[in-house]
């Protein structure tokens, strides 16, 4: 197999679907829309997936399991979402032989069949509030497959939350976005945007939505994460209250939030390179790939005890290392592998480098080489471990903030939008006039920054604005 | 809602479903057969998740994500598998909003489509081994609900590995028997017996089956976790063949291995009694439960600050541990609700406890009481934590062994098997006499040990036989 990719600059869908098969991250299921997630493309998931739930679990949630079967009656409960979801299901009509008397929706999300639930749970305001998440698979049916972007079954975690008050609810709902924002921009280097979305934008059944908004190496946005206040939808659909403090019934209030597989997409586009991927140091497989590189027997048996040795440290001290020692291929084959694989950092160790005490070290992010002694190796490695991350960010954010552009006038805007990039500007319009934008560029409103200073005119009605939004075009 | 059982001796069934929903571990979903795991059920699967998961990453096995869905044809490639498995499918027949071309099976289980990626894969002798595992939902439609036990939607873990020979998928499955072993028994306090299935037992579609087998409570058999060894059944359907060495075209040879949600139910019915679950430390989500108790709002504010102190201090020597401070209900209250739940260890701590600087701690499995000195607390703990681990283990063990009974002939067989228990006895006996045995008693042989010291004379036949088989009631 060769390991080369199509360059970014002459096809951007290519060198994604190029990189993530490369890379051996996903391939193609044999059920049109599906996706396999092979075990590199699992393991990065693994890492995200840990440090996730780590944050849900230290702000009180905990996990439980929901069965994946709705019955069709659940769905058409809460009238947004079954016009929202009831498209897209997967329906079973079958089982153990027979014909069901109701068919079973496969979950496009769970709202319905955890509020049932709910209902059983919750009697007073001691029951709540009332933090689960679940990390499952769900099934949104989907004709053009994007490995990790777009596939008819992915894998996410949703969080369903049952609060005494709005007021309750809405500071869940902000405290899950600040995860994600932090689950972005700290551990995968993702810079994004947060804010909150308009309502043609907001998820099926909710009061309002907030989201992490980033952008990609081909200036798109890529949504990557939502947190949703659904106010007292579906407590009202599927009749759940509660006895407040003051004895009086009342309706649950509820949030839900979720990333899913999409967030290795997002990682594959806002890093990769010509090369191929560039893993952050903090959620890659693994950290560093030791090659040594021998010509005769008696060299290997010498440079591979070294290699445990270093090996073994690595290991005592949390860095995440994987030994190369195939004497299959040539060691240039190796190196223009692991670059494809986007391992931070590559470690080579030659017959020389250990008569020298030495090893060298290259960087994935930038080439640079290091002529690193043995003694100081692994403080070295953290040292520019934690460089290549911080590194990796802000490079990132410079091509983000280089790519959003403000504007005060409709026709910059779409030269903008043309050529590529986020559009910042003042709005005061409404869903129609959101519609109308779309249909004539396709750019939609990102979202709406929480971070806003001043207020100005409306780029599009001219009116006084008191915010302003990010517009771009989405995966 | 009340807090106490049916008794196991009044109605094990009935004493088993009551102590799964009044310990909070599970409910029953809106759909027939299918089961919510609630919070507190969901985090002791975590825990035996991540030790059964910790020991395949240590052995090179890695996990990954198959689709769930499964063309229809490809469960007819394996003529004994699909007349094992289809009967018992979900089908998706609609997707979209369309009638789809072709009906799609939810996974059983994942040998079709595992081995149809498998033939893209797979070329050469040096892409093998390929040791993958996932964790993921499976569906078999179910009538007769059992919460854990039989449930139409369950929570899994399935490896499939390929191999270059016959000896090297053989040394595979065995080494997943013996980690399911370790799992059962050194964490989950569980005996089993290690053998394998006779032909009339074993998977659809295998070569032949090992498991690991236990008593419940009720002295019937869980079938607790099997390793199949395939053969080239799969890789023949599938048509995935490799170059070996000698660059000869082979099919390549196959293992697959589970354990399931099922093991929950497995660790209820081993230590359970009639005043609810007794958990086994090592992977009961709280290890200790603290109970401060206080008459007046001075003791409680020195009563909290001590208990803050200590639970700090179990963080810090990780210990698992919840403090109880509702004020709500009575510590009475407390106990029988936390010894519903099965928490090994209770501590409890009162004012004049604190004048004396000591807590009194509880066990779980015996109700022993102790008077421990606050600056012996931590020892203390981790001492008892590990004699409670250890005398489940051995009194589960010996409740086993006591109800184990060997056999000479067909008449004791079926009076031991008619008043409960196993019977160990010596088998010569093909599948029709299996079969009629069955019939008659309702025992099956659960395995063969692996364990075999000497011959005898089969209790059924009358012949010589080689090995002794272990028969009981099953799940």
């Amino acid at each position: 197999m060769s390991i080369s990719v199509t360059k970014r600059s002459e096809d951007y869908a290519k060198w994604y679907t190029d990189v993530v098969q490369k890379a051996e991250m996903a391939d193609y299921g044999p059920v049109k829309g599906t996706m396999v997630i092979r075990p590199y493309g699992f393991a990065l998931w693994e890492n995200i997936r840990a440090i996730a739930d780590r944050m849900f679990k230290e702000t009180g949630h905990v996990n439980a399991y929901f069965p994946m079967f709705i019955p069709e009656s659940y769905m058409h409960k809460e009238a947004e979402h079954v016009e929202g979801f009831a498209p897209e299901c997967a329906v079973v009509t079958h089982g153990g032989g027979k014909k069901l008397d109701e068919p079973l929706y496969i979950r496009p999300t769970s709202e319905t069949i955890i509020w049932s639930m709910y209902k059983k749970w919750i009697n007073s305001y001691r029951d709540l509030p009332l933090l689960i998440n679940q990390w499952v698979n769900v099934v949104r049916w989907e004709m053009r497959t994007r490995l990790f972007l777009r596939t008819t079954e992915f894998l996410w975690q949703e969080g369903h939350t049952a609060h005494a008050s709005f007021e309750e609810a809405e500071i869940e709902t902000k405290k899950i976005i600040e995860i994600y924002r932090v689950l972005a921009e700290d551990y995968m280097a993702m810079p994004v945007y947060v804010g909150k979305k308009t309502d043609a934008e907001k998820f099926a059944g909710a009061v309002h939505t907030y989201s992490i908004e980033a952008m990609m190496g081909d200036m798109k946005a890529l949504q990557s994460g939502t947190s949703h206040n659904l106010g007292q939808n579906f407590a009202k659909a599927f009749d759940v209250t509660f006895l407040s403090r003051e004895n009086k019934p009342e309706y649950v209030y509820a949030t839900s939030w979720g990333v899913s597989t999409r967030l290795v997409g997002g990682v594959i586009m806002t890093h990769g390179d010509d090369k191929g991927l560039i893993l952050p140091p903090k959620i890659a497989p693994y950290q560093i790939v030791i090659v040594p590189i021998w010509r005769t027997d008696e060299q290997k048996v010498l440079l591979m005890e070294e290699v445990a040795k270093i090996k073994l440290q690595f290991g005592r001290e949390d860095i995440r290392s994987l030994v190369d020692d195939n004497d299959q291929v040539s060691a240039g084959w190796k190196f223009n592998q692991w670059e494809m694989k986007g391992v931070p950092l590559r470690m080579e160790i030659g017959p020389k480098d250990l008569e020298k005490n030495q090893v060298v070290l290259v960087r994935r992010d930038t080439g640079e080489k290091h002529f690193v002694a043995v003694e100081n190796l692994f403080s070295m490695v953290k040292h520019l471990l934690g460089d290549i991350q911080n590194n990796m960010f802000q490079r990132a954010l410079k091509f983000r903030n280089d790519n959003t552009h403000e504007v005060d006038n409709y026709t910059d805007f779409k030269r903008i939008i043309e050529s590529g990039g986020f559009v910042k500007a003042f709005w005061a319009g409404d869903g129609k006039m959101e519609a109308k934008i779309q249909e004539e560029t396709k750019a939609t409103i990102r979202c709406i920054p929480f971070k806003q200073s001043q207020s100005g005119t409306c780029f599009y009605t001219g009116k006084p604005a008191d915010t302003y939004a990010i517009f771009g075009k989405s995966y």
